[in-house]
């Protein structure tokens, strides 16, 4: 049992009011990888250039991921460089280089094409159907998106969606993908393109999922000290689709647990910079921050007379 | 028993984009008053104008509230008027013309002075300590406060925190007052300053609460329809200051549940104009709406092998 991913391996200038890395392993892809690699074997399909560091390899390998699908092409990886204040919800990109990702053009490797789980992170979305028509149809399928593709290519990414069991994507990308500013209506506008369910991802303020069996909701856990949320909705969809392919538990109480250990990882990837903590946990790090949920949100009824 | 409320009333003027309502009956004090009634009496303090409705009176009355406080002095009523647009979470303040409330001075009735619970809503910090003044001792008190008197009357805000149980505000106030970016540190630090329990109100995200013993947090609930945000974080105020005064109840147990209540009274207030729905409610939508939380929230363990 293993999931595939698709997406961005990049290298990451980032600075926060707690310090500064440069030339960091980043990109989407990376830190999904990273987060499934503890339910789940990872399968990953990426572009670098020849300029990515070999211990940027050995990283990503020491988690077990399967690198049969990372091309290395003449040309730069993706760089990208961004900034954050004190404010983590609000980030400043100061520049973004494609490099080798702006040809990229996802092969699976024959022995990946049976793989049962497929994550299709933000790339075009002509390239996440690319992909699908590659591999045989997958028991679970997700794509994660982002408001340039909604607003450029909504033909190809209505098309992407409609074929997916799961749709990622972050709170206001849901609004304006479905063209609704409530989000209960937005949402039950998405799934009635096809997608069994729907994930939400609130930054600091949690998680929605929506389902035909109703929503769920995870609010933030509020952390001792953030220094870093990149890569957090990544290792987020990382945590989530990697619980839910391992466990092939979809029941409502499985997309429950599966939002948990969505942000668990989140969460935890917040703590250090870049993919420093989450290429390192210990089991019960994971477990343990479950816990820390079930704490948070816990309530119990009890009976109290209410005045007419 | 009862809790007694000490605050505006007013006449608010809103537009939203589901309609506009003039004159209607507002202020924190009359949310908070409405709020509370469902769980305990209620005793409201406050100061109108000659121009105030009788029928906005008998509204209050409606309740049970016991309006023995509630002064009628030359001049006009506090008016506020706002607007909405589909971010609920931002508003713009249209006027806001004190009339009466700029000199109002509370007197609490002889009646009224032993009342063992006490909110002091958004008002003047110095005229919340002349109301802890005039009252005997009481069991249970709590203030609310904004980011004017943070800045304008720390000094004061200060004194106030240090004599309450309970402080309720909102996220970027909580920061603003502890001088702390970080939630959690700001809890802890105002917590320092005497307070039981911080009540940390987030708009659509939901709520947290924070006291020695941990952190409670409920996550915003997707509403079929936001009319009217106005009212909602003292309408928040009155189901958790009122279910914690009805039901005695300050434990770990007593503080969860109390902000669900909080919780449930806050969003109701919401899929109406103005106090329009939280005037006459049921008591059965108030339990349905808890456990709504409840089936919005609710996840359980179940064991998984990790990787390690």
């Amino acid at each position: 049992m293993a999931i595939l991913v698709v997406g961005s391996v990049a290298l990451d200038d980032v600075e926060t009011p707690f310090g500064r890395r440069e030339s960091a392993l980043g990109g989407a892809a990376t830190y999904f990888s990273l987060a499934a690699s503890y339910f789940i074997d990872v399968q990953l399909v990426a572009v670098v250039g020849r300029d990515f560091p070999e211990s940027h390899v050995e990283l990503l390998g020491s988690r077990g991921i399967d690198l049969e699908g990372l091309q290395f092409v003449d040309g730069e990886t993706f760089r990208w460089g961004g900034k954050y204040g004190y404010d983590f919800n609000a980030r400043e990109t100061l520049f973004t280089h494609l490099g080798a990702f702006a040809e990229f053009q996802p092969q699976i490797p024959a022995s990946f094409r049976k793989t049962p789980n497929v994550f299709l992170a933000n790339i075009h979305p002509r390239l996440q159907l690319d992909v699908l028509e590659q591999v045989d149809r997958p028991l679970l399928s997700a794509l994660d998106t982002m408001n340039y593709w909604i607003e450029r290519t909504p033909v190809e990414l209505r098309a992407a969606i409609e074929k997916v069991d799961i749709l990622i994507i972050n709170d206001s990308e849901a609004r304006m993908l479905a063209g609704e500013p409530m989000l209960r209506q937005a949402a039950a506008r998405i799934l009635d393109w096809g997608p069994e369910f729907l994930v939400v991802k609130k930054g600091e303020d949690g998680a929605v999922t929506f389902s035909k069996e109703g929503i769920f909701a995870v609010p933030g856990l509020p952390l001792d000290s953030i220094v870093d949320p990149t890569g957090a909705g990544d290792s987020f969809a990382g945590g989530f689709l990697g619980y839910l392919a391992a466990s092939g538990d979809r029941s409502s109480h499985g997309l429950r647990r599966a939002t948990i250990y969505g942000s668990a990882m989140g969460s935890l990837c917040c703590e250090a910079f870049g993919t420093e903590k989450i290429v390192d946990l210990e089991p019960h790090e994971i477990e343990d921050r479950f816990q820390e949920y079930k704490r948070l949100t816990h309530f119990e009824h009890a009976p109290i007379l209410l005045n007419a």
